[in-house]
Parts: structure tokens; C-alpha cells; sequence
């Protein structure tokens, strides 16, 4: 951020009186300019014994296999984001979504939400999708999966239909895991 | 917004090629500002029978009773937010703390995350409470709450204990209930 989006001055990054952290300043019309995590909402679609999974027709991580999961938009709750996002990438409609993986990612802002729930229906791939199926556990494609979050979302689905027992995950993702991905670029 | 936080440009409200919603764009340098939901992170403190609150010292709502909450702050998970604010606003440590409820506010773009758990020693008023109490549920200043989403964390949670089975909340809500609170202002 160089310049205030209200009305146009140069920002500074300073602390703000009475604040503990440095915020984007505008010395001209006072504006503080808070930034904050952003959610990512998905679903883990389930049809018997298997998952669907998506690859991905776009980047970051273009042909890469992930959930249907973006950026949850104003105006619209946690879960019907989830929806949203399984309707425009897989087609595909999720019944009684409940929120299932909680994953932060502390060094780059994102807050994971996906929502285990059943498939109904059919499914095809949407414009961001290269492909869309249906996979047996034995048939995850570990080492093309897009994200963490993403495999961590689905070992955590596998171990405790494992144990028949479901509960909400939360946790964390750092630099550490997420280079196992990216590198460390 | 009114001009572009990259270049300074001023913006345009239109949707962009490939996009299916308005967003701000920078002809200038090409930027597109995505505005998305803020997470509001807080506790529901536990002491035996009774449940801590908080009364405000800053607006909005001064005067009125809230559970420790606040917005959620780059680099931390959803749940190190939670406990932060319960330190900030009622020097308080709460344990074993689980997301008990998650209320989207859809027309003001907000998502509180509530983690239920365990007071763990003393409390006192923080720089932004006036005071910091606690409540049996027959006391509970229902008319005096600030904001209609910790009214209903705290009807889930004595509905709850009344039949001994606590879980997951998530909700909406919308611009009618808010305005019980705030009017249609």
C-alpha cells in the first residue's frame, strides 16, 4: 500500500496512537487502513467411499488437484461460500455442509473453512477446473495435491472415517509445511 | 474507495473480464482491490457455573456487556486472535479453548468465530472495559448486551448445558436482527 485509497495522499506504516501494532497511515485525512486475514471456504464433497477432487485449470498450482474452495466474498455467510465455490468448480451440489477443517495460515492470511458434506448429484468441471472426479482413498493423488490445507484436510477425513468418529480440526499451517509445497521462494 | 492503494490512480467500480461482481480497478497500473470478509475473534470464559463479560469503554457501544472480542490481526490463527483479545480486553486466560460459534454478518461483511473454554485464574478490565464480570445465567443483562451475535453464543450456550451437549453454531445474521440492536439507521 502506497497511497490512501480515500483520498489519494502518500501512507506511512507507523503505529497508531493507542494501537500496538504499525497500521497504513494518511496523515492528510486520518484514515487508518487495517488489513486482515482472508477466508477460504470449500467442501470436502463425499459420495459413499469416495471424495471428489478438483484439478485445477488456473494458477497458483495449475493442474493440481484440490478441493473446490475460494475466497469467501461480502454479502455472502461462511458456508454459502463454500457452496458457491463447489457450484462454480465442480458443478456440484454439497448437502448438509458442516464446517470441518479450521486451518490458519499465519504468514500468508488466509483462514481455511471447508465443510465436510455429501455429494448430490452430479458433477463436471467449471471454467476454473480442469477436471473433476471421484477418488478412493487409495487412489488420492498425494503428491499432486495443490495445497496443504488440502492433504491435510483430507488425511484428517480418512482417519477418522478410519475411527467412525468426525469432530472439527483446527490448526495451523506454517512457512515449514507450506515450503514443502512452494520451495522457499 | 476512491483511488488505487498501488499507484493512485482513481479507481473504477465495474466488473473485470472473467469476474461476475463489481470490484475496484486501477486502469492506471491494472490492480484489482478484492474487498472480503473480516473475522471478528473471541471466548466465551467458563468459571464453574458462571460466564465472563465485558463492559465496553469504547464506541460502538459503550456501556453495554460483550464477550472478549475483536478483529482478527495478520499473522495469527483464528484461535491466537481469540485468546489475544481475552488477554487485551479482560486480562483473562481461558483453556482448552474449541469454536463453539461462527455467526456470518452478511450486509456488514463480518464473520465472529466464539471459542468456548475454560476461565483459568483472575480477570480485571482491560484498557477497553470498563468492567469485567461474572455472570450466572439468571443475572445476565440481556437488554444490556452489545451486539445481537453475543446474545445468541450465550443462548446456545445455556441451551446447551440445560440438556449437557455442546456443539458447534453456525448461523446468520441478517439486517433485521441487527436492527433490534442498532435500529434501521
Amino acid at each position: 500500500m502506497n497511497y490512501c485509497s480515500h483520498c489519494g495522499h502518500t501512507v506511512r506504516f507507523a503505529i497508531p496512537d493507542g494501537d500496538d501494532r504499525p497500521r497504513y497511515l494518511c496523515d492528510a485525512c486520518g484514515a487508518i487502513h487495517y488489513q486482515n486475514p482472508r477466508i477460504i471456504a470449500g467442501t470436502l464433497p463425499v459420495a459413499g467411499k469416495q471424495v471428489l477432487l478438483c484439478r485445477r485449470a488456473i494458477a497458483p498450482r495449475l493442474g493440481y488437484w484440490t478441493l473446490p474452495a475460494g475466497f469467501m466474498e461480502n454479502g455472502e455467510t461462511v458456508e454459502q461460500a463454500a457452496l458457491r465455490e463447489t457450484r462454480e468448480e465442480a458443478c456440484a451440489v454439497v448437502e448438509s455442509p458442516s464446517l470441518y477443517t479450521m486451518i490458519s495460515l499465519t504468514h500468508i492470511n488466509q483462514v481455511y473453512m471447508i465443510f465436510r458434506g455429501t455429494l448430490q448429484g452430479g458433477y463436471a468441471a467449471g471454467p476454473e477446473s480442469l477436471d473433476v472426479e471421484l477418488f478412493d482413498e487409495a487412489d488420492i493423488p498425494w503428491d499432486a495435491l495443490a495445497f496443504p490445507t488440502i492433504e491435510r484436510t483430507l488425511r484428517h477425513f480418512f482417519d477418522d472415517r478410519r475411527r467412525d468418529r468426525f469432530e472439527l480440526h483446527s490448526s495451523e499451517i506454517g512457512e515449514k509445511e507450506r515450503e514443502r509445497y512452494f520451495g522457499s521462494a
